[in-house]
């Protein structure tokens, strides 16, 4: 059979390029990480022509002779782009879209920052932000719709608080919303009053009223989000992400990104839910698309809520919620039978699992499973991060890979504390334990719920301290790993989750050219110079993709 | 900036093919259309390795000397590929699957029929199809679920009347369903009753207590289907489509066949509605896709239903019901409001529009919105069966594009004539005043609702004859245009149609190599042996991809 398709483009540009030849990256102080994880230094990089790593050059190598391009690094550190084996892209995107008020001090500050958006934002229906905190205002009360109003006029603006559980309305959002002094609070929630009418903010539950009607976003918006995350992932040195629970409007974005070519980074899209893979996927995962930079191989299931909440699923009851042990999202049937749904088209599971009892439940229905899906299934456990001590054996003998999220530990620790009381933390972020059992430990983010950075996370992951250095000798020091296995978790490793580790998350010939561009050595800096890498350029498949004081799209060779 | 995403197939074809060269289909009688529709002949086609015409040959010209592959048609006829301007893919897939009990004489001869077909599917959870009369059968009474049940055992099973009036369950189907001897008949509709109980025949709105229950079509299910309608196609020669009213589950199932190399014909896709169009294309129509294969580029609205169920909205009302003209899909505001949407992100807007009165709405939409919405536009009309003669030249005016269907006229002209009564019929079916009024023409078989034979439908163009030669001399023979005319319609212009005509629709240097092998000279035969026409082999993009006897995916180079 001729394989029509490749030979099209073959053709079409031999004619256009007559005289195709390698490139090389030179100059370089560059180290990776290879399939093993033992570190590989190298001073230059031949790249082919498709973006791929000819040879990693060493000093006294020799260099080709031909070349198509070449690029002077003039001596500056090089690693492999980092990969984030647990992220939300378009969330990431919309977030940043929205604005953030969680640095202001003062209402008119926040007043002043609202307008200026507004006037930056002309094409928006509804003007939508957070992170305002009346406590920081030292106001003394909430604000009022009058005062949205007089930084928005009408136009609807609606402003959720830094803590989530609480909204900011402005006249025209409530008048669009249906909302007046005759409307009620529902249960679990309370609207505001100001002299007797509705005055502008809605408590927990009274926040569905006025988010009812915030319009769905467009296809146009959507597309615009995407580009925003891409760009703040590729500024982070991210090239690679896995999309946990990518919805069917995600899913069509990053098609239209990638039809359009504005698709750079790469993305190993998990489904939300079983039916959407099914819908995308068909019959089972989609090849890898637009040359290695986008498929769909797997799908995310909730097994639990999340710590904080007390939605986490335990096996006793909270430390401080005696009564409450939180609750599973599925019952073992449903679990089961998503999986099975899932894992008969061969899609890689993802589970959601917080607490020690959905780690259970999440190692139990994997135990089930196994005999009938057999092969290289890779199953998931995402966060794994309260499991029983008696339970982290089973993710090595199972095969498990534990994707966890070094800054979680360092951001939650007081509040798990809280939560579990002293007897429970032994296999609490159990980074070290869970290598134990011989699982495969990856690393990601969870962003938007925390920064992207990877720099951030790979020394939370060797010293157990967040962005202060708090706390002194780390929080429970013996879970840390070690810098190369933290810096392998944000890379070989995290590409193997997502079936890419042929592709990316190593340097080494064969393998996609991405690269990013830093500032100091990541192997000898100090955890706090580690989590000041600055990024001066980043490289996906031997294109620059990133600049640094250009922005991502500048940034293209 | 580096063209990094081809650049990739290149060098590793550039490796596995290092002496790329053209091709030669050679001993070929062939004929094509030129761009502005005057007959080409040739002897040769020389097709480059990425699947374009890279010269036609005659007589006497020279042959390239190095040669990738050569290809003897051995004196048989060569035409390109035909190209349907109106055909629903995945309907016919969906109907080709089902079981056609259309050719059954008898009730027996319909059980064994489905009898085979179960135990041809034993995947399928129902059984359905549809085609049976049972004045056909001569049996004087409706068929029963204890004779369906007979066939199909315990499987459920659901099977159409040939005027689609009335379905036949058995008694799987029913207790699915929560029929009972209780159940209602609903208003429009009858539960047809045996001895006090439901019989298995629903007649009418009855019809949805039962195809409420069938189970929605799987991802493979719909692959299938996508691929069973891809050979049929091929098989008929018809190497491209418009595909009128692609749902997002249709565009998620091309998309599948495309990303695994199965999409073979090229679909021109209108999406069902503005919300899907957006849903896919976002800011506007989706590049073309795989090699030319596949693209959204516009939206498909229904203004009016059909002639034969007085769904036609008429100017004056029908001759047979003169109570009735029939009634319009959506007001003036709605037609104008989904215009726009569409338009402004430049999608083409395709207009079902049957009736006169439809017409003279769709008509009167494109005229208010011309001036706004500027440029290469290509408004459709689909269908124009009844077009007020008053309204003819506003079609060439606006520019509109014509999209009507031949085997339509044929198989309508008994019906519309009753339907019309003889003072409406001068704007019926109007093909030759339509190209008086300089509106572009174009030609489809709205498959599955007709054949897609495009054969078929080239003769009736030009004959005004339906498959037996009826009526003699043609209908309303002044109507009919040139044999090379309706050729056009079929190829050059079906592509302009879809903004594909300078990929396809013809044969020249730089189109691409679709076309199709037939055993008789179309521009020689008589319209009854080209109704007769055999097609051999199909080519599409310089590969062979159907084969008379081999089926079409066996008939790959």
């Amino acid at each position: 059979m001729r394989p029509a398709l490749p030979l099209a483009l073959v053709v079409s540009l031999l004619l256009a390029n007559p005289a195709l030849a390698d490139a090389l990256v030179e100059n370089v102080d560059g180290m990776t990480l290879d399939e093993r994880g033992e570190i590989v230094r190298f001073n230059g990089i031949v790249v082919s022509p498709d973006g791929k790593v000819v040879k990693l050059l060493k000093r006294g190598d020799k260099r080709p002779e031909r070349l198509d391009w070449r690029e002077d690094m003039k001596g500056r550190t090089v690693i492999p782009g980092m990969v984030d084996a647990h992220g939300h892209v378009m969330e990431l995107g919309f977030r940043a879209m929205a604005l953030d008020l969680s640095a202001t001090t003062s209402l008119a500050q926040a007043q002043e920052a609202i307008r200026r958006y507004a006037l930056d934002n002309t094409q928006r229906s509804w003007l939508v932000g957070g992170g305002w905190n009346q406590e920081m205002w030292q106001l003394g009360r909430f604000p009022t719709a009058a005062e949205l109003d007089a930084a928005t006029g009408d136009k609807p603006a609606w402003f959720t608080r830094a803590d989530g559980h609480a909204g900011w309305a402005n006249s025209a959002a409530m008048r669009i919303a249906g909302i007046t002094a005759a409307t009620k609070s529902p249960a679990g929630g309370r609207i505001e009053m100001v002299a007797g009418k509705p005055g502008g903010v809605f408590v927990d539950a009274a926040m569905a009223l006025i988010e009812k009607v915030l319009p769905r976003p467009t296809p146009r918006d959507r597309n615009a989000a995407f580009i925003k995350a891409q760009d703040i992932l590729l500024s982070n040195g991210v090239t690679a992400s896995a999309d946990m629970g990518t919805s069917l409007d995600d899913w069509m974005t990053y098609r239209r990104m990638g039809d359009l070519g504005i698709l750079r980074m790469r993305i190993m899209s998990y489904s939300a839910g079983v039916d959407v893979a099914l819908q995308v996927g068909g019959s089972g995962p989609t090849p890898w698309l637009y040359n290695d930079k986008l498929r769909m191989g797997g799908i995310k299931l909730y097994l639990d809520g999340a710590l904080g909440s007390r939605g986490a699923w335990l096996k006793a009851p909270y430390a401080d919620a005696t009564a409450n042990t939180g609750l599973p999202f599925l019952t073992d049937a449903q679990l089961l039978n998503s999986i099975a749904r899932g894992a008969m088209d061969d899609f890689q599971l993802a589970l959601h699992a917080i607490g020690d009892r959905a780690n259970k439940q999440a190692l139990d229905a994997i135990e089930e499973v196994s005999d009938t899906y057999k092969g290289d299934r890779r199953w998931r456990i995402e966060h794994a991060q309260i499991v029983d001590p008696a339970d982290l054996l089973r993710l090595g003998k199972l095969g498990v890979i534990a994707s966890m999220q070094p800054v979680h530990q360092t951001s939650d620790r007081m509040m798990a504390e809280t939560r579990l009381g002293p007897q429970r933390l032994a296999g609490a972020y159990a980074w070290k334990s869970m290598l134990g059992s011989r699982a495969k430990l990856v690393f990601g983010s969870d962003f938007p719920v925390e920064s992207p950075n990877p720099f951030v996370g790979w020394a939370a992951g060797f010293t157990r301290q967040d962005a202060q250095g708090q706390p002194f000798g780390g929080w429970r020091p013996e879970e840390a790993v070690s810098r190369e296995q933290a810096w392998r978790a944000f890379t070989v490793d995290a590409a193997y989750a997502g079936f890419g580790e042929k592709k990316f998350g190593h340097l080494a010939p064969g393998m996609r050219a991405d690269f990013v561009v830093i500032d100091r050595d990541p192997l000898l800096a100090s955890p706090e110079q580690l989590r000041q890498t600055v990024v001066f350029e980043t490289w996906v498949g031997g294109e620059r993709v990133y600049r640094r004081g250009q922005g991502a799209a500048a940034g293209a060779r």
